[in-house]
């Protein structure tokens, strides 16, 4: 085969994993935010169990990579940060899902 | 809660995901090493569309982490690579995907 069509000789849903949304912490932040339609830093934080150096630095790439939006406020006089995905992110969040599920039955469907 | 209990805080399966086998690469060496007994390196190369190198440094880490074993050998007269997966290595990703799988079905139960 020509190797200029290199990039497409594999279907294997490994390929279709995007590393922005699959690093361990941001696929928990996507996965939690799917749950609801906002969740705020210190929701985020607890749910997850991380420190909020950890929490802070995996936000920004998400939302650099326009799969977030970041919000501040307050509730009351509480200063508070709301964290809700777009709807970009939401869809390749949903596709990411849709790769590991393959993956993952592809995976299981000797052993079973 | 006591923080010294801060790493027992959250059941959320994402806390779950180990690192060494999550990487996007090393997840799709598993997945294919779980589908046969074996693989050689050309054919793992090709399934999953890597470079010798990529491919190298990930099952190095595999390796190192005990998750894989790698042969060199010879089939007739050809220099082959098999690569199997452990025991341990078989556990490993098998848990991971259940934790993965876990991930999916909350993340997936409000749209449904």
């Amino acid at each position: 085969m020509d190797s200029e069509y290199a990039f497409t000789m594999t279907d294997h849903p490994s390929a279709r994993l995007d590393d922005t949304i699959h690093q361990r912490v941001r696929l928990g932040i996507l996965a939690v935010l799917a749950e609801a339609d906002a969740a705020d830093f210190g929701y985020l934080k607890q749910r997850l169990d991380l420190t909020d150096g950890n929490l802070s630095r995996h936000l920004q790439v998400l939302e650099d990579a326009g799969h977030v939006e970041i919000e501040k406020g307050f509730e009351g006089k509480r200063p508070k940060t709301w964290i809700h995905a777009t709807r970009q992110g939401r869809k390749a969040f949903s596709e990411h899902l849709v790769a590991l599920q393959q993956l993952i039955d592809m995976a299981t469907q000797r052993r079973e």
